[in-house]
């Protein structure tokens, strides 16, 4: 358990207990009164909110266009495609009651908008120049999940779902991949999380997918988040809700459909991939507070270094930068460092009568590389951008340095039994489903996902000897 | 019925089939498949997302923080607030079986969220310190309607709701009139909908709240169309849910809570208040296409004509201006000129070869009361952001003339049955529910609000003589 009011259990002695004390000290959030359920607190929703903002914008931008599906689905509607329904069945909530009466046919609390959506494109699509049709939501799901965790597997959960209809295969597909792209860029240059972007074997499909496509980030455990997902579901949808179109030349023809999504998941896999034994480590493009100013003396003295952290906060934010006054005068400023480091704030800058005296603050980076550093106050605003770049590509170049060292090229067991303790292995496989599930008994590691720009590779497969499929090597890794 | 594929049944011969047909017509919504529910298209939940930013800016630039609260609520906490379970009871949806397994004890799709909030505020607050405590949530809720409309009263809808806490009666009940004004001035600046803040009467209050304003708009039938709320609840959820605070003196005291929300139903409120028997009219600040270029021609004009459009959209998007290009070129002018006008962009731009030649684009506003101008392509936009807020203006002045026109000081019967069969009366009211519900039964009008700016006014009420309470004229009308 924690040490002080700050302290959290150390990465290194227990990951989980360190990640758990983690969520909650730094205020970013609380368990629910219903069973694995989730209150995002203000400081957890508004790093949320800025990855929300960045990828929002990046789904418009290629087109695509946010609508709004009901909540409660009719339970008909999900047997209509028969993986769906059996990939999903044991983690539905159902309403059974609704208006002080027993419902006829009771609604299920939507895990997952492909039918709903499926319904409405139907009605909405009748020929050719209705595609492509390209719609993102906005919404929660809900999914019992019997070992909850919080941001990772919550009963509710946050995301984005993407559903598109294209006339062929080919247009489906590219779509399938844009979307993992955009996966790709928005984790990698928002979250400095450098995710590789693969697909996942059949057996780790999505359930109705022909296709499924995954970006994986490693943990600071070493362990791989599955962190956005993208699927390409052929026809499967499109048979099974009608979604048709008449070709430019008469024919009518069923939609090729895809679907994509990425959650508040994200909120875990920032916590984990740079995280450290002093609490959060926040990339500044999702920091609440990018830097936190503490103005630090008594009396009148206090007075003053109030006031002038107050204006430099706001010649800060003038210049685009989220910066935040810590006001708690009654906290001692030892507390308050110790409080901001928690919470992981980019940048803290000190300012006491003596630094004001001297026209400067004492500038200290969350990790501690450079020491304190006195900069002028004059010249801080038009330097902050650039020092929380900085900052923010160092954290991807760090995460990027973490994964590669935690990754082997495993031939032979020992290797990979090895690697999968750690991190990550690179090994070959021969694809068979029984293979897979005996690798995960011996090693708790299931294939994280066949990376798209793996070189070719062939040889035994590293259990059972057969000749490897896919081409390439496979990741394997344990996982959330 | 619609008289063809743009066609609307006037709003003066059924204002309701109007609606109902506009919301289809115009792509803003769709019913789902589930009773009551509804599916917000693409142009209709854009609509939404401009109101959902002007509102939240302003949410948050007066200090509160969103967060997010579980969906489904342990039933056993909507029953700790008397009233409060009293008024919701009839319109919950319940989850009763989960993974499997029927739940222990039933959980409640959030119909509003006092009570999970509640419960949490209690876990957060414990020194004044800690007060006061300003968050807002943008969230679906459930409640069973019988009779469902579109946006106006869905089974599910998309709000915000603020959810705060005080340490006294006096700073809760300047947040609540705070809220009223951020509802009074996004409704008129943002949906130019000049609505009307007031009290509720005791009889309208929210289930739990000890004082209930409003925001009342006027429809162009007439009707009233409540906007937003905004609730005083005194200690009545804090002492339900233990949300006590430690004061300076070292005593436990009770908060003071505040709620306030604004919805979805606000699209139908823009709908109702500036629509025509063409369609929608939508005020710039909330239309998805503020300008669409429509360009004509044959053959090779066809084309030259297409890239000016694009080449003058790049232009007034560089100019903030949301432009769009109407590039469906096997439909005729004509029809697209219609579908614009149906759904209510406030600016349409024709360029045809004759106007690029001359170098014009021939202007049409949405009311077309200025007929079609040519507008020399090089200053268009740099012109056009302020014919949008003329536009925007000109909305505004023509809804308050509108309701000032419909509004009627009604003193005696005869006046007020006249004055509420078309707009609103102003009366003098006894405030005796049983009276009031005479009124109901006799008129159908219930009364709106008591205007906070009303001017003192006393006398006998306008149905039983008795002395006249709230010292000032009551708002009366029919209403959604």
């Amino acid at each position: 358990m924690a040490r002080d009011d700050h302290g959290v259990t150390p990465q290194s002695e227990d990951f989980s207990a360190w990640y758990n004390e983690l969520v909650a000290k730094a205020q970013l959030a609380d368990r629910g009164p219903a069973k694995g359920t989730m209150v995002i607190r203000p400081y957890g929703y508004r790093l949320w909110e800025l990855l929300q903002h960045e990828l929002d914008r990046r789904i418009k931008d290629t087109g695509h266009e946010n609508a709004y599906f009901p909540l409660l689905i009719p339970e008909s509607y999900l047997r209509r495609e028969a993986a769906h329904v059996e990939g999903f069945s044991p983690e539905l909530a159902v309403v059974t009651h609704a208006g002080g009466k027993e419902l006829e046919e009771p609604l299920i609390v939507r895990p997952t908008s492909e039918t709903v959506i499926g319904e409405m494109m139907s009605k909405w699509i009748s020929s050719h120049r209705d595609l492509p049709l390209l719609l993102n939501q906005w919404a929660n799901v809900v999914r019992w999940e019997l070992r909850p965790r919080m941001f990772l597997r919550t009963t509710e959960f946050l995301w984005q779902e993407g559903h598109t209809a294209h006339a062929g295969a080919g247009d489906a597909m590219r779509e399938t991949m844009l979307a993992l792209g955009l996966y790709t860029e928005v984790a990698r240059d928002v979250a400095a999380m450098p995710v590789v972007p693969g697909e996942k074997t059949a057996g780790e499909r999505f359930a109705g997918a022909e296709r499924t496509f995954t970006v994986e980030g490693m943990m600071r455990d070493g362990k791989a988040l599955q962190s956005g997902t993208s699927h390409y579901m052929g026809t499967n949808f499109a048979k099974a809700f009608d979604i048709q179109y008449t070709s430019d030349t008469g024919r009518l023809e069923p939609c090729h459909t895809t679907s994509w999504g990425m959650s508040t998941r994200m909120v875990g896999g920032v916590i984990m991939t740079h995280g450290d034994d002093k609490g959060l480590v926040l990339p500044p493009m999702l920091a609440p507070h990018q830097v936190v100013i503490v103005p630090i003396g008594r009396g009148e003295q206090a007075e003053q270094t109030l006031a002038a952290a107050r204006e430099l906060a706001a010649r800060l934010k003038a210049a685009g930068v989220r910066a935040h006054v810590d006001d708690r005068s009654q906290l001692s400023p030892g507390f308050r460092f110790n409080d901001w480091e928690l919470r992981g704030v980019p940048v803290r800058l000190e300012l006491g009568p003596r630094d004001l005296a001297s026209g400067t603050a004492l500038m200290s980076r969350r990790l501690g590389d450079e020491g304190k550093q006195p900069i002028p106050l004059a010249s801080l605003p038009g330097d902050m951008p650039g020092i929380l770049a900085d900052f923010q590509a160092f954290l991807l170049r760090r995460a990027t340095e973490f994964r590669d060292t935690h990754t082997r090229v495993a031939d032979g067991w020992e290797a990979f039994a090895g690697a999968v303790a750690s991190g990550w292995a690179l090994a070959l496989h021969c694809g068979d489903p029984a293979c897979e599930a005996e690798i995960k008994t011996r090693t708790a590691a299931t294939p994280r996902c066949v990376p798209l720009d793996g070189p070719p590779a062939s040889g035994p497969c590293v259990l059972c000897g057969a000749p490897a499929a896919y081409g390439k090597r496979v990741i394997f890794g344990r996982a959330y």
